[in-house]
């Protein structure tokens, strides 16, 4: 049983990978739920999501994020109308939209809604919400200005520093159902090639969850989502930079240094092994660029092995 | 200046034929809201939209409802979820549902969402919506059961019976900006071939609407939209005979007689004139089924002469 703290793009990618290389129904995703929004009236829980459709085998690949073969028929209509139409919300991904606010409004959790929808659309995995709880990650601008996730991402497309981010509402959440018991009894804990700050952030932020990874974490594997001191997608080198982290593996190997046993590098950052062992991790250093689905299960299955070769070493 | 009381199908059509006869911008449309519903969190108002997109020449006049070449992406992957797909929102006309449920969500007033999003398409014609505030209708079926107005439409074809009508939060409701103004400056009112139970009783049952419309009741007009007996398209003709009215023009002419001095039947029904004038009317007998744009324009010429006819009656 394999058991992975997920944000967006990077961990369904890997999420991908693993199920390439392992029985899926042995696995579960625990997803950020920080970057949340309610827009137009819908739920849109865009980690959630983006790991649903990849699973699925329904995401668009090259475009990252959103469904292949999508229409924006809506998204179009809305614009003529002169709405927000910042957040393209294609036609086939506001049906999930449309399901979700629907099935919240009857009364339903987002963990069961969470499990309808990724059942109805063939992924055998377990997906898990961090939290039934909402929690909404903020993000204070050098303006002093606080933006939700989504304005920051999307709108500002993360092109403004960044000098706080809060979770709120992560004290008074609860971990969704089976979080707790999945990265307690999972053989071994990843934590995914996904924005430390602002995905793996908000997932920790819930109490309990990170106290329970730390207990455990002789069997933690965590990969790195910086590569020469750049993410591959996203701010998290900016970040990691504004909030006085160094943009590096080494950067994120500190952060995760009191959860993790393990922490795999990409061969580019082969130089920093030496520092991030000193945070008292054991290095595994690989290719981690998951260009190809296959490149993605050969990382996948160094991630499911370095728990054992950790303990080997 | 022309003032329409109006629910849906009917009354989009005579609209747009008075629209056709007068400078479109003299015309002021007092529209009905109880049919409103939320559906996956959004905020749909079918008569509004009816009547703003049959103004706007969008509306599929095929079907009734709805634009013409709408496309259904969403509800097809809606439906392969499994999501609630009885009520067909095409892909055009759920931007239009966003945007309001958005603007809603800003705090913007329907009044406000209804001119911002019929300005948008092009109408030049005021249209209100009966009310800012929410007043639902309510159907008591035979069973004993309430439902709201669209499950009642839609969801169960309108093919049960019936044996009371609600209007959910009515008493407390205001007219919207403009609507009392509108019913009094107006040269004309006319009341549109409508549901008069659940299409025009809603708009009636707010406060202050029905006393202004019958405190100028000697130029109020209103068009019957039961013919022969039948009502050309829902169920009027039923809910009048469930709910102890006869189903006839002389059953609708006894429900308006207080608040309108003149009252428009269709040939078939020219022997019923004796029983309509019976009630305090004058009686206009004319063609008024608006099979053609041409046929809405000649019986919006006769509605809007008719109050002047009827001075000289």
């Amino acid at each position: 049983m394999i058991t992975a703290l997920a944000g967006g793009v990077g961990a369904a990618r890997l999420l991908a990978g693993i199920a390439g290389v392992i029985d899926p129904t042995e696995i579960t995703a625990i997803i950020n739920t920080g970057d949340d929004v309610t827009l137009h009236g819908l739920h849109i829980s865009p980690d959630i999501d983006t790991v649903t459709y990849t699973l699925a085998g329904l995401g668009d690949a090259e475009r990252g994020w959103g469904l292949a073969q999508e229409t924006w028929h809506v998204m179009d209509a809305l614009a003529r109308l002169g709405g927000q139409a910042w957040f393209r919300l294609g036609d086939t991904d506001l049906a999930t939209h449309l399901y979700r606010t629907q099935r919240i409004h009857e009364g339903a959790t987002l963990s069961q809604i969470t499990h309808e929808i990724s059942s109805s659309l063939g992924v055998r995995s377990s997906l898990l919400p961090m939290s039934d709880d909402p929690v909404k990650t903020y993000l204070t601008l050098a303006s002093g200005e606080e933006v939700g996730f989504q304005d920051y991402f999307v709108r500002f497309h993360h092109d403004v520093p960044v000098s706080a981010i809060r979770f709120e509402g992560a004290s008074r959440a609860v971990p969704s159902p089976g979080v707790i018991e999945s990265l307690s009894s999972a053989d071994t804990v990843i934590v995914c090639p996904s924005n430390p700050l602002v995905s793996i952030g908000p997932i920790l932020s819930v109490p309990g969850i990170s106290d329970t990874v730390a207990a455990r974490r002789d069997s933690v594997v965590a990969v790195s989502p910086i590569i020469a001191g750049r993410a591959l997608k996203g701010p998290a080198d900016r970040l990691m930079s504004e909030l006085s982290h160094e943009p590096s593996a080494a950067g994120v190997a500190r952060l995760y240094a009191h959860l993790a046993a393990t922490m795999i590098i990409d061969v580019a950052d082969a130089a920093l092994a030496d520092d991030i062992e000193a945070t008292g991790m054991s290095c595994v250093v690989t290719d981690t660029v998951m260009s190809t689905p296959d490149k993605a299960m050969e990382l996948a299955k160094r991630a499911v092995d370095a728990s054992g070769s950790s303990h080997a070493a």
